[in-house]
């Protein structure tokens, strides 16, 4: 099977591998890193390919005319998701951090406020106060390992200075694909506030059977406030070309952001390009669709081995490959079960407060490695927590 | 010789070759591309090497530990250019229109008027137009052939409100390679008019031998309002990796500057590092010295059969492949012998005009492309201008 060949990155400059020791003290020699959102695979033959013809061309001067590229987008959101958009609609960002930071910089100013479903990826609220906004904490409901939207509570929390909201669907972390309804709510609660609703999908081609994406897009009546984000970096394991799409359907704010694009001199790199282009296509959709079910029988191998520890939780993804786990259950403090994870498991794992309220408990475990390390993982946390059997 | 094979571009994805018929009219089938600033060189091989390594990996994540190319960047300032810099005074952004449009962002605001010594290379203008600043027009004299400095006039023509000057080092168009004087002339006008001095020297590397660049960074007094942008996009041919490097010295505007990358959300794809790294080494080096002598060639034959056209005039390069082409003496409108360029010899070139006052009579020519192209592009245009002879 394709995605169970062990690769070593170390010494490759990937992040995950090469860092997890100076960002978490996990040795590099013995550890496992399954923090950050990559994937352990190699990208699908037809993107290694696009990248294998530009080496073998040599030249990697200045990219030109995108209409290839923005039709291979239109093409996976018709085929994949069902949502018709206009190419016209279409900027590349360099990546979505990028992109949610050109939303927050373009249409929010100094002091506003913007709203977030905590806990929630990461970014969103680094790049908020890095810009002097003000990050607006909705939390979420965990119903028994299912995060739920309170739009009560949060109608009584906003005060009028909130200008945004960013939506992650699917969530991260947490995994859940939000239902129809859900977003309707989310829409009719971006238009009772007046915010402009940013929408990262960046997870939305890793959903699992039995639960179905709705792009916001398809949504009634937000399309005026609506800014889509999506990426081929998630789906195909390309986040080194740092590219994302920011879709605006509405002709105003669509102005207002290409004239900061223009302001800020960005213009994306062939890489990124020459790589979407080649993965949205049914070659690539066939890839995705092989990794979603290695995918899938990843989280039943690493739920059912945590969920087995007393006092561990995993929470049931719908979506991502990012599993959530909630350490309340063993009455330990944090750094006791963190530090059971980093230097008795040697896991290199995402911390659960840089997420925001309500993020305590949890450590997030990156799921998309090959099987046997996902068992070596579950062997080793049981290992760690075996007082606890 | 390694620069003379002619390798197909079309259908590459090249701005330059690919768009040549969109913008300017120039039939790509019979058509030569002498406009955007790229080369129809691959890249040394160390580069291609470097894509041929991540392609074999097969996995393209997030790129962490940027300190070997740090040290890269450090190694090569050193050794090419004399200037010992701190690798912690670098920012890598998504190349240089990026770097020069996120100066103006941080450093100046709504207004502020931003000095250019034209006609200059024309994305700072739109860049600055861009953020509503107000670009200043500081001719340069054209002293039979070269660009020279006007201090005193500057002087009486600046207000009080300018905040920034652009300094492009070497300069595009006309490849001034700045003295040790002029440049001190220069720091001591930015100290003047307390201007922040922004040295964009992208063109640094390709210097033909008689001239001598000088960083800005090495002159004395002007290292506390000084950012230098470098990059390896010119030298090395790789500009489709949208990287360059924003390096500051000042603590203070260094701590400004590296707040509004966090608020941008701006981090480095991994293509333009692993390039980076590969390419300011011993062999690329070595690559570079045979790619001057080879523009170097290139440009005596093209300003040969250029000058040898009554009232034509190609200015003497000192740096940069890009010939700055003056058609005043032969009494033409702009029109008549920019279709004589385009419709007749069907070269597409830049236009004058675009790189601010002073530009109006001239074309520009890229000269980095096979002899045998240069050698048909002068037939050309003997030929287009045949009966002035
Ligand atoms: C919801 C979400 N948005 C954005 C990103 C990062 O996007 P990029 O790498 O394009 O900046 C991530 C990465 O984990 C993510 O989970
Ligand atoms: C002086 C100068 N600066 C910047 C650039 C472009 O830089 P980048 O491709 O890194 O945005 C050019 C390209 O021609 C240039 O001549």
């Amino acid at each position: 099977m394709k995605f169970d060949e062990i690769i070593n990155r170390t010494g490759s400059h990937s992040v995950k591998w090469d860092m997890m020791e100076n960002l978490y003290g996990v040795p590099a020699s013995e550890g496992i890193a399954m923090w950050v959102a990559d994937m352990d695979f190699r990208a699908p033959q037809c993107v290694q390919d696009a990248i294998g013809k530009m080496h073998e061309h040599g030249i990697y001067g200045y990219y030109g005319d995108d209409s290839s590229y923005r039709a291979a987008i239109c093409w996976w959101m018709q085929n994949r998701h069902g949502w018709t958009l206009d190419p016209e609609a279409i900027f590349t960002t360099h990546g979505l951090v990028n992109g949610t930071a050109m939303c927050v910089d373009t249409f929010t100013q100094p002091g506003n406020g913007v709203v977030l479903m905590t806990p929630v990826y990461h970014a969103f609220a680094k790049v908020i106060r890095a810009n002097n906004r003000r990050v607006v904490e909705c939390d979420l409901i965990n119903n028994d390992g299912r995060y739920e939207m309170d739009f009560d509570a949060w109608d009584a929390q906003l005060d009028g200075s909130e200008k945004m909201m960013i939506l992650c669907s699917p969530h991260n972390p947490g995994g859940r694909v939000w239902t129809r309804a859900e977003l309707d709510g989310v829409a009719a609660f971006a238009k009772r506030h007046d915010l402009i609703l940013v929408s990262d999908e960046i997870h939305h081609d890793l959903v699992f059977p039995g639960a179905q994406h709705t792009p916001m897009a398809l949504i009634n009546g937000i399309e005026d406030r609506l800014i889509m984000m999506t990426a081929t970096t998630k789906t195909f394991n390309i986040a080194g070309s740092h590219s994302g799409n920011v879709i605006i359907p509405n002709p105003e704010l669509r102005q207002k952001f290409g004239a900061r694009m223009m302001g800020l001199g960005l213009s994306p790199n062939s890489f990124g390009l020459h790589m979407a282009e080649a993965a949205y296509s049914p070659e690539g959709a066939a890839w995705v669709d092989d990794l979603v079910t290695y995918l899938d029988g990843n989280r039943q191998i690493f739920d059912a081995g945590i969920n087995a520890i007393p006092g561990l939780k995993s929470m049931p993804l719908e979506a991502t490959y990012l599993a959530w786990v909630d350490f309340a259950g063993t009455g330990m403090s944090r750094e006791e079960f963190t530090d059971r994870v980093e230097k008795g498991a040697k896991i290199a794992v995402n911390h659960g407060p840089t997420f925001g309220s309500g993020g305590d408990n949890f450590l997030r475990f990156n799921l998309a490695t090959p099987r046997t390390v996902v068992e070596q993982a579950v062997d080793r946390m049981q290992a760690a927590f075996a007082d606890l059997q």
